[in-house]
């Protein structure tokens, strides 16, 4: 059985039973039922930042330090622009010396044509692959839009990357990032204008009136990533916030939150399969009594009734 | 009445309204319905770009040559992170020397929490704006995402704006993008990295295997928005395009695509608003079967029926 065969680590086999999983097809429903009876263990952490931020080159970095330290460490890739979902993660894998095949798995999400697609699937990646035996989860987002709100709902510990002389400053003060990260890494940090980056970050965090989001007040870390450079303080960060989480209570919270938010993702996705289909048989009739009629409210009401009756 | 004053030109009752359109409330809704029997005569020109890219200056120019040219402006902002929506259009308008307040409207929305919903309200202030009188409608988008799928399908003209040095031209052609603009601006074109940037989007145009939208080979123009500088041309561009489309029959079917579209997105945004009112409702209940039983295709099951039931 495929799940079997997923289960005794055969990348294929894990690979075909995500995209059944993803598909929402009765094999891979089940299957991520019987994954459910044994997930809830893993360390989930969601990297953030601009696409150019060197997201890929840190997690690949990352995933290193989590093999010497014998974890395994499942990857979801929802940036669309990501050099890793563009196909050239061989080229990266490659450089993951020290790193046993087994030991890791890369799954991008394409983000083009859902509707409330990629949230749900990305929260049923991460129940499966926890359920797999990843212990440590990482989820790469660009950081905006609903998506990524629904996904870092789901997640133990944010991680924020900004990269000097790019505005990233500016940008996350505006943009009031600063409530979501629970770990700043400063990349690209022997640029000239780290320093500056990363003072404003300080000084960010050390002002801010917000309640940062568990009581834990943000951490700062720089990196080089290409160079590896402050990536064992960087994993060290993030053991010390799942201790943290673990302590207060939150790691089980977080993941009776994100299956609780899955399930609404995936009736939402029924539903709104459903309500495609009304529109696509009814495209004729709705576009000619615009034209005719322009009675927005009846024909809203006249396509609600058909919805509650197709359901 | 407030439609009425908002026809005569008042600004703060064009603001009140729009926000009754977009809270879909009855009179929002009803007013919807009076301002599409006047709307249909408006251009509709999207324009997409990294944040950075400096979409807000040039619009701010853009805007100006459009009131130099008699036309009236309505401008959707949905890039969160735009200066523009940042509060800052005030300075930004002082700057709009010659231009009559009556003559452009300014409206952002805001991008979180949203479900659907973004899209659903920029195509309903599309149609409000066209209605109101304004005849060129400028959609600033951020080009990704499922918001900007739907408000591309809605716009005549679409702009792709672009800067050099950015590596804007690697992510343009693996992102496929060349797929989707009708005109692309270089921005701060006196970069030097602007002539490198210019071949490879031309290279990009003339070697593309795609069929163009609607057959129009993509055009390209250089701009220095800060200075003022290619937005004649830019604006003679968006006018040889609008001409193009009207002629090929393009301009009256893209704004009936549109209606449908935005009839699609009330009714998502209507039928969501029911499961979120059942999960939130359920909330509990799912969260305590799924820790006993994870039987998720019987708890999506009975979900599905609460929501057809609530419907």
């Amino acid at each position: 059985m495929l799940l079997e065969r997923a289960l005794e680590g055969d990348e294929l086999s894990i690979s075909r039973l995500l995209t059944k999983i993803e598909r929402m097809t009765n094999e891979g429903l089940e299957s991520l039922q019987e994954l459910m009876k044994r997930s809830g263990k893993a360390h989930v952490i969601g990297i953030t930042g601009s696409p150019g931020a060197g997201k890929s080159t840190l997690i690949g970095e990352l995933i290193k330090e989590y093999a010497k330290r014998n974890h395994k460490v499942g990857v979801i890739l929802i940036d669309p622009s990501s050099p890793f979902s563009m196909g050239s993660f061989m080229g990266n894998r490659i450089r993951l010396t020290g790193v046993e095949e087994k030991d890791v798995f890369v799954r991008s999400i394409a983000s083009r044509g859902h509707l409330g697609g990629i949230s749900s699937e990305a929260l049923m990646l991460i129940e499966a692959l926890d359920g797999l035996g990843f212990d440590r989860i990482i989820v790469e987002t660009v950081g905006a839009g609903q998506t990524d709100t629904d996904v870092v709902n789901g997640v133990h510990t944010i991680a924020v990357v900004n990269v000097p002389g790019t505005g990233d400053e500016i940008q996350a003060l505006k943009a009031g990032i600063m409530e979501i990260g629970d770990i700043y890494i400063v990349n690209k940090a022997d640029k000239v204008e780290a320093e500056m980056l990363f003072n404003v970050l300080r000084f960010a965090i050390d002002t801010a009136e917000v309640d940062y989001r568990d009581g834990w007040k943000p951490r700062l870390v720089k990196t080089v990533a290409i160079k590896g450079i402050g990536i064992k303080e960087t994993v060290d960060l993030f053991e010390e916030h799942l201790k943290y989480v673990v302590e207060k209570g939150l790691f089980e919270r977080r993941i009776r939150e994100r299956r609780v938010k899955m399930m609404e993702l995936l009736l939402r996705k029924k539903v709104n399969d459903v309500v495609t289909k009304v529109v696509k048989e009814n495209n004729g009739i709705i576009s000619k009594k615009l034209n005719e009629e322009r009675d927005i409210i009846g024909i809203l009401n006249e396509m609600y009734k058909l919805v509650k009756e197709t359901l």
